[in-house]
């Protein structure tokens, strides 16, 4: 509720249209596409409408589904209501809902996770089929027709181009000093393709809105709300333990010089990255440090009050209505210490490169090798999916990967002989941090790999059993015991306790 | 034997030395780094010098082994003999030698194999060491002191970079017309990293030359040998059928205009490789194509003869002896469609993106989610090592692996259930061939992949033991059974034959 109803002449140009109005636009099999990057930036309206009418048309025996395409996850407004819905054929690139992934394991939608960087490619490359409706979220309209994105610009700019129509919600629940966070900048396909020229954390290399073509939209939604952002989860004694080995690992790098203390931080999502946020703060050795992230949360504007973060970049401003409300109210501080880019800049293998970035994400599962899941609980069901963890994970200066050394009740090891699924390769895993403590795997061959991490990052309830595995495995390059490789899997799925594991010769 | 002995001023005032006095500058437990990429540009003889010293030491009962690093796989004169020497601690980042390989399966050598495109990177942050000696071979030292390298420029700037000491070996077999092959640019570790010029594959963006700190170097040997590169494997029936499948696929892409023809390609090493640069040559709506790639071998020298290939950038020109000649012999026609680059920037994802290459790489293994083993056998022995083959995979425009659909007379499927281990994941195979046909898996989901990868690809005497798996592990977003995921390969291992595999419930 930052302004009255927006009354610009551009906008008043348009045609209002309701959300029932823009579900009747979608026809079955359509390919519709959902602007913003997580519940930041989302469309608010529009896919109850579209919800709506699938459930109708499934009532009337006709079939009604379509494909989604969306920045990453979007939230209950889109996935939960299109999932409970039945709506969806298909669905690109990243999702978190609960609804979507109980259909997607019941393989009743088609979902193709893709790394955030290759996306807004691979759209343009036409590898999901030609868009028939782009629904944008924005926050304001010039009268020149100047588009201003909202929390999130996500791969907006590239729907737009290349949706057939377009529906755009005009949230006015938006501050019109929201006009300047933005920094969009569009790579082109090859071979137009141009060095982008981002050197710095703080560099703006585009513009603050974007035009499109006004043939192309079909009509204006007028909507009014906040991003539906919760608040984050609380940290425990173990995510503490483990901010406080990931803040402790970057003190003793910087310290010894191995790392500047400027360089970027990038930091994944959750109540693990909020506990390494905070141990960092407390840390006195690490001086204040920029982000070039993906999802900022409320813990980085937390941080950025107190002074420990002196500049963010992201992708999506994701932050709970209150967050949202204190930036808009000190909006004279904020505005010099945030940025908003396109996914596919906040995400560049060629910037996290440049930038010499620390990447800071969570692992599901980490095996003695250093391999890394990050997605799917023991190979089969997909939790969330790859999302950008991966191309902050290959291309920065030191990854480090994180996660609790057990899980129920300590009768899963997140510490296994190998991965049940592979997100992140021991290429990409250079150091692993649980609770436990921390195994630093550069430079070191496998074998020391599997001793640093056994010893220093497994729970010590299984550090016996793991070292006997290695003992096994002890022929050949890995350690790689074809018998006995998903013993402790096996083990937990017949007797609900991975200690209860007895290997095989 | 191109010249006669250099006699130029600058030389002379250097020291000259033989092999024997360089292996007394080497020390137990030194980290030497050898110059080159592959036999190309390797030194030739001062690994034999410092084998010999090893084995004097070991018979008079003193422990001698060293730290090797190179720019990759180097051939006998160096990883061959030091190996046979047991003169190895520790190896980096890439090898291709069966004596070493060996020693790395035995675990009597420690190896780290690294992204090719990581690797400088990680030298100039120290990660391996500090570097007591490296041998560098050159063409020539000019009297001002410009340094010529020969047939690779590998990792080699680092190396004199951050080397304590340097010795050179001179190899007098090349034509000084090699200076100008060479394109040398380094990157700067973050924060001082730039944006890369180089926006076509026929850039130069570097020197022609290095300087480096006279003050390092310890000694000039000379030598007059070509790179010990054997003629490459001959093709057969079966990778004549996946060189006939990439390039039709390829013809298809560029006809429904998917891609533009003059996009870049990436081609791996090996029989295979040869098979499909020769089916492109044949295939007459691939007009000529330019090559941004690691390894140049003869069959790209032959493309170039015929017109198939306008221009070739590469790491290293690994040719034969004949090929080389050839190339010395017809210079004015070669320098103008070839250029040697650092293997950091061959190998550079900014690179690689940005001309959106297209990367034809060949798996060892790959399993019916797309995900691709290009490097261990059973999970456990290493072949050569994951060299640059990942660079191009993940951040190319179409990402190919090609393989033969079985090994071993038809006992072992090169498709399997899933990878014993994996290099490539799903997310960065985005077209599967053997020689019974294409996976084309761009934009689908894992259980659409699945039966592109079972029916296209899989050999027929698989096929029904690959859809009876993917029947029973049918619950999930992947299709994984627990207990049946490596049945496959224990059945090989217990009976010899994956044919006679029995899936359990």
């Amino acid at each position: 509720m930052w302004r009255k109803q927006n009354t610009k002449i551009y906008l008043l140009s348009m045609k209002e249209i309701t959300a029932n109005d823009v579900a009747n636009f979608v026809k079955n099999g359509d390919r519709v596409a959902f602007g913003g990057f997580t519940p930041a930036g989302s469309p608010k309206v529009s896919a109850l409408a579209i919800a709506k009418k699938a459930e109708e048309e499934h009532a009337s025996g006709r079939p009604f589904r379509i494909h989604v395409l969306t920045g990453a996850s979007t939230g209950d407004p889109i996935d939960g209501v299109l999932a409970r819905a039945d709506a969806i054929i298909s669905r690109v690139p990243y999702q978190s809902n609960s609804d979507l992934r109980n259909l997607i394991n019941e393989d009743r939608v088609q979902y193709c996770d893709i790394h955030v960087s290759h996306y807004a490619q691979q759209v343009k490359q036409g590898m999901f089929g030609e868009i028939d409706l782009a629904i944008i979220e924005v926050a304001d309209i010039s009268d020149s027709g100047e588009i201003v994105f909202t929390t999130a610009i996500g791969v907006s700019p590239t729907f737009f181009r290349h949706a057939k129509k377009i529906v755009i919600e005009v949230n006015e629940y938006h501050s019109p000093k929201i006009r300047g966070l933005h920094d969009i900048y569009e790579t082109e396909l090859a071979p137009h393709t141009k060095p982008i020229p981002l050197v710095t954390v703080r560099d703006r290399i585009g513009t603050e809105t974007i035009r499109i073509d006004p043939a192309k939209i079909v009509g204006i939604v007028r909507t009014n709300m906040p991003d539906q952002v919760s608040a984050f989860s609380s940290s425990d004694e173990d995510t503490d333990r483990i901010g406080e080995n990931v803040a402790k690992f970057l003190s003793n790098e910087i310290l010894s010089g191995r790392i500047l203390p400027q360089l970027p931080i990038q930091s994944g999502v959750g109540n693990t990255a909020n506990s390494i946020l905070k141990a960092m703060s407390a840390e006195t050795s690490i001086p204040p440090y920029t982000m070039y992230s993906e999802v900022l949360q409320d813990s980085v504007i937390e941080a950025i009050k107190s002074g420990n973060i002196s500049f963010a970049s992201g992708a999506a401003l994701t932050v709970t209505r209150e967050c949202l409300d204190e930036i808009y109210g000190n909006y004279d501080f904020f505005k010099t210490r945030l940025i908003l880019r396109p996914q596919e800049i906040s995400n560049h293998p060629e910037i996290i490169l440049r930038l010499g970035i620390i990447s800071i994400n969570t692992a599901l599962e980490a095996d003695i090798c250093g391999n890394v899941n990050s997605t799917h609980v023991f190979g089969s069901n997909v939790v969330n999916g790859i999302g950008g963890a991966a191309d902050f994970a290959r291309n920065s200066q030191i990854s480090i990967f994180s996660c609790k050394s057990t899980a129920k009740d300590g009768k899963i090891s997140a510490i296994v002989p190998f991965c049940s699924h592979m997100d992140h390769s021991e290429h990409s895993v250079k150091v692993l941090v649980t609770e436990c403590g921390v195994a630093d795997l550069r430079g070191k061959g496998p074998r020391q790999r599997a001793h640093e991490i056994i010893n220093n990052c497994a729970h010590p309830n299984y550090r016996d059993l793991l070292n006997q595995y290695l003992s096994i495995a002890s022929r050949g390059h890995l350690p790689f015991s074809l018998s006995n490789v998903f013993k402790m899997h096996e083990t937990f799925t017949a007797e609900g306790d991975m200690r209860k594991t007895v290997w095989g010769s």
